[in-house]
């Protein structure tokens, strides 16, 4: 491995669950972690001061950036110029950036899928662009994101097995080459014409594919860590494939990859697959669901989520989640969430923001004491004594 | 003057400038102020965490709430059951209303204004709704604002002579009306059957009318003051006249107003706008320019407004004001703020809000620190020099 400056270690294990500690570039991140989700350069519905940690703030030690958004807009070469993506943002923690890939399979259109790479047009403009594992690589080299992804081959699930074995053959050779790409950029940025590598302490994390199916996921672990990443990720997951299905792949395949490297699972989950995973060895997740609820009216409690625009919300004088300690649930009513929402202002979005991300990043960390003091087990019957995916009518 | 906690007193004068303290039932006011407007109990992009003075805040110590938005939704009777706006929003700094009548004449749709009052229809459902100097008393009362504005008549300016009269007129009598129900909600609250005041200090201004003809504003101050208000405003201007006008009406009011009591000019303006009307007597305002202008791209600098979206700044890695402490200005440069507004990312709004209500209320701070200092002539000839109400593309 070159010396970035990248380090991970387990500071203590509870039955499959791990503490660790990630060093990177721009900080240390506490794992297991949640990654807030800035898809275009900021976190949708709070400012960075809401995330950061002095005062009121959430605490939060790592966002993700989309490569996907930020390459159309405003462009890899102008954040290049600007210094890379956290001096463009003002974010001086770490930043993880994704391939591009998801959002090609999920928002661009008329996308082409080759050997070489995936052709689309831009959902803004309808321009013709290629993404290859080596431009997507190239990209966030430009961004200088602290944490690079791989491009893989994202397929919809269930797919047949045949389907899912070549998308994750064809993911394998893309990261080999992804994989060239980082080291020719790690080791030798000026021979990369075009390129200008903002954080040369970037590291860059392989894919494990291969969709439900345990053969295929044990085949891509082999290979993938034959390539040599800094970490994994567990990806094409969390894509409407019940929660069984997802934890039992993620039991299949996280002990499977090597100890010492942080395990990634990509776009989880909802607050109980997150507790569920961290108990089957996961270490980093990232996900849109706190920060898109929010923003259409449902918050996470202790309980489950509930939908603040309910009618008997209207005069409800107690706060959101009763045992919550963010700034929302210490200042707001039910009743005022119900009425700034209703009323369209955009205070809504943000108060409930805060408050969703505020139980993520704090089940996060109430997750890591726990594994500290040796009482995960006792944590995670009693969150799902409380917690229910469904809507808390009620509450 | 009822006992109701309410003071004002001038601390300083410089030319026609005053320095002042307004105390309410919820906290002192520093004046010359400047209000931010919370529409519908809440300051647009903003939430109160940024408007108050603690770390990074804006010091906001008072803000406008829109009586015509809050009783279409949702509802003085609701609020009331809360315990009054301050509690219902989670503001506990003092809040004016406005009387609803402002709205009522630029929102509402088919209006029918009679000597009883402004009958309209709802903006948001069509709903037919009577509003008498009367009700908006009572509606404010149930708010429990801790300072309530009078119903009065606008009209469109310019408008003639006659009609100016008649609405001037109107207004004077519907002042004695309002003014005799708070005094007997103030005097006998339980006397008023279906009002729950939920503020004992509210106070109520009456409000001066007359267009741009100074002979209707001195009829027009006398009969307002022999009323009897707890202060008086300026209303009526700010609707289109040239800022010239609008300074000549208030240099022509204002001196007319009781010195011992605080002036507000109603809905004005552009920063130039504050400073020539605190010149000439004026202690309070609120505007919906920072905030909306804020939404709408465009940042109020030292130099004059500058649209944030124009390309010139797609690489400006400078801050939008160079000489601005604002949270905005020292962590965010013009080229992150400009791809935050074409991105259509809320934090465009949050962020522009903050720095242009920073720009007012700080334009105010230096204001009120020129006037202890004997210094506001410099101040006001320095603002000029560098401040130009049109767009600095050069900036």
């Amino acid at each position: 491995m070159a010396d970035t400056g990248f380090a991970f270690r387990v500071l203590a294990r509870d039955g499959g669950a791990r503490r660790g500690e990630m060093r990177t570039p721009h900080g240390v991140v506490q794992t297991p972690a949640f990654m807030p989700v800035g898809t275009q350069g900021a976190v949708k519905g709070v400012t960075h001061r809401d995330l950061e940690d002095l005062g009121d703030g959430l605490g939060a030690e790592i966002i993700l950036g989309n490569t996907y958004h930020l390459y159309l807009r405003p462009g890899d070469a102008l954040i290049a110029r600007a210094g890379g993506l956290h001096r463009f943002i003002g974010w001086n923690r770490p930043i993880l950036t994704d391939s591009g890939g998801y959002q090609v399979f999920s928002l661009a259109e008329r996308r082409r899928i080759s050997e070489d790479g995936a052709e689309f047009r831009s959902h803004l403009d309808g321009s013709l662009h290629l993404l290859t594992p080596e431009r997507a690589t190239d990209i966030q080299a430009q961004l200088g994101s602290d944490i690079a992804m791989v491009l893989d081959e994202c397929i919809a699930t269930p797919a047949p097995d045949d389907a899912a074995r070549v998308a994750m053959e064809r993911s394998v050779r893309w990261a080999a080459r992804a994989r060239a790409r980082w080291q020719r950029i790690t080791d030798d940025p000026a021979s990369v014409s075009g390129v200008v590598a903002t954080n040369p302490g970037q590291v860059q994390f392989g894919i494990i594919q291969g969709g439900v199916h345990p053969g295929l996921r044990t085949e891509s672990v082999q290979a993938t860590v034959a390539l040599g990443f800094e970490a994994y990720a567990i990806g094409g997951l969390s894509v409407g494939e019940p929660p069984d299905v997802t934890y039992d792949v993620v039991a299949h395949t996280a002990p499977q990859v090597p100890e010492d490297r942080p395990r990634y699972l990509m776009g989880s989950g909802m607050p109980d697959d997150l507790v569920e995973c961290v108990a089957r060895g996961i270490d980093l997740f990232d996900c849109v669901l706190p920060t898109r609820n929010a923003r259409n009216g449902q918050l996470f409690t202790r309980s489950g989520p509930i939908s603040i625009k309910n009618a008997r919300y209207a005069e409800d004088a107690s706060p959101p989640d009763p045992d919550c300690r963010c700034y929302t649930c210490r200042h707001f009513s039910r009743a005022y969430l119900r009425h700034l929402f209703v009323s369209g202002e955009m205070a809504a979005a943000t108060l409930n923001t805060v408050h969703n991300l505020h139980f993520y990043l704090d089940t996060l960390r109430s997750i890591r004491e726990a594994i500290m003091l040796g009482t995960f087990e006792k944590l995670r019957s009693e969150f799902h004594q409380t917690f229910s995916r469904r809507s808390q009518l009620n509450a």
